[in-house]
């Protein structure tokens, strides 16, 4: 069963007087009175990471992957609580000293701290990281405009190359590898976009399943469609270089998981400011995009006009 | 490893900037001037519940469980996150429903909303739970003063007792069965104590681990030590009629967990007003004990003075 369906069909209804849930439908819990945004996200070996090797790098990549939940929403991460599940190994003497450090350096880079969490033994790791900030105001799903424009920060596709690496099906020189698999765990987040952003998107997500498969989601409960420009999908120059190197395709890597880029729409009108801004904050924003009426098919065209069409769409939470 | 050395070895100085987590010493954050109070907690199958077989009675389980963290300081719960790791068996269409029925069940009687959460899957069956309330005051633990009584609400043993039939180690007849394996599931919490418990309670815990246990965590940062009356610890007349048809010994029902009754302390000028107090709301309220001089050793003594030994202080989360 589709996560949406078994949302709606089961749980949608035990928050219907309770304004800020917004039915489940977001990744996020926002009440507006206190001003409290709060994200729970759990994290899975064999699912969300591949194994605790590197114990100081998955524990970097899921503090991320959770604040971004916030960050993607225009507001400032603070708090995390952090509930592990594990056995003696995974939470060994030398582990645990990682995983610390690892926390302080994403406390001091992010200005987030510990408040709490719980040790459970299970033979199987896991995370659930819950992250709370405060703020007036969000940034909502489902609230494109017809005619927006549809934006994306930074690049896609890396960080899928960074596991295809650690899975050992791509090989390549060192520095390529190093650089693949740094964006894999540490995935660049924009936390400096936070306030800017609430000025000029009208909607937003951040790209953890797949490009198409999170802005299907992004508008999946209005009456729009969405175009986008192929060219304009924004990729890394070493993604470039490896395309070109091994003659691969790059619709195969636009739509990959683990980006955790913000997705957003906005007004044609703000088009010139957010290309200013992007410039003064040297963060790479890309126009993608546009929102268009539920009567044309949602689809990606390349610069002659011409269809082009991913498969892999990303990644459906099924259960 | 023991939980609190893991904790303050590794974990306290991600915290020391931040006044509300208490150096995550404590079973929740509280942010004073935000007036927010949040607990996280984990539930693995085969550690905090045995099989899902009842999925029904685990969620209300686990939902006491974790809205317990805040009662027992006097925090209303309002808001819950729920993320669970299952297979499809576990989250399958029937199970579901019942999840979402039992959910429903557990939002009208304490008056909480569900909110987020995140459903992933997993061959191991896990629930971590997030409780979010306001308060302008919680109780805080580590604050008993000299002298102070010792009260603990409810009955002490009858979940244990629970616990022993579902594993199949006592056998009865049906009636006493349903009783226990209902107080193993379906603690009973005290919603209608929280306003009070803030008039006189220095120090409070809801007894997960087990009276001792528990009892020294709440005291383990003070020098104070503690003298607890064997005949005073409550018991119910289930389990005292048990005892005596199965000639087993009271001691060894004492310190067990999962009673989640409210462990706390109070001046010993609020005696009149607690039992004023339990008799109106007809709750039970028993004077287990005093708050000693560290000079003295923390002791369990019957009416005659002699020493009791329990053997078994309850749970001690170890890694």
């Amino acid at each position: 069963m589709h996560e949406f369906k078994l949302i709606n069909k089961f749980f949608s209804k035990l928050s219907k007087n309770n304004k800020g849930s917004f039915n489940l439908n977001d990744d996020v819990f926002f009440n507006k009175s206190k001003e409290l945004v709060v994200s729970v996200d759990t994290y899975i070996q064999g699912v969300h990471f591949i194994d605790f090797k590197k114990p100081d790098l998955v524990i970097k990549k899921i503090i991320r992957s959770s604040i971004s939940d916030l960050i993607c929403k225009g507001v400032k991460p603070l708090y995390y609580f952090i509930s592990g599940s594990g056995n003696k190994k995974d939470f060994s003497v030398f582990n645990l000293k990682k995983i610390s450090k690892s926390l302080n350096q994403e406390q001091r880079k992010y200005k987030i701290f510990l408040c709490g969490g719980d040790t459970v033994f299970s033979e199987k790791l896991s995370f659930s990281i819950t992250s709370v900030g405060f703020s007036k105001k969000i940034i909502l799903r489902n609230n494109a405009k017809l005619n927006d424009d549809i934006y994306v920060t930074g690049n896609l596709g890396d960080s899928y190359v960074g596991l295809k690496i650690l899975k050992k099906s791509i090989d390549i020189n060192r520095n390529l590898k190093r650089y693949f698999i740094n964006k894999y765990y540490l995935p660049d987040l924009h936390p400096r976009l936070i306030n800017k952003l609430l000025t000029f998107a009208n909607t937003s997500i951040d790209i953890s399943d797949g490009l198409i498969s999170d802005l299907e989601k992004l508008i999946n409960k209005q009456r729009l469609s969405y175009k986008l420009f192929y060219e304009k999908i924004p990729i890394s120059k070493n993604l470039d270089k490896l395309i070109k190197l091994k003659k691969l395709d790059k619709r195969s890597f636009l739509s990959k998981g683990d980006d955790y880029q913000i997705l957003f729409t906005a007004n044609s009108s703000k088009s010139r400011i957010i290309s200013k801004i992007s410039k003064t904050m040297n963060i790479k924003i890309s126009k993608i995009g546009k929102i268009c009426s539920i009567t044309q098919k949602s689809q990606i065209i390349d610069q002659k006009g011409k269809k082009i069409s991913i498969k892999d769409k990303g990644y459906y939470h099924q259960f």
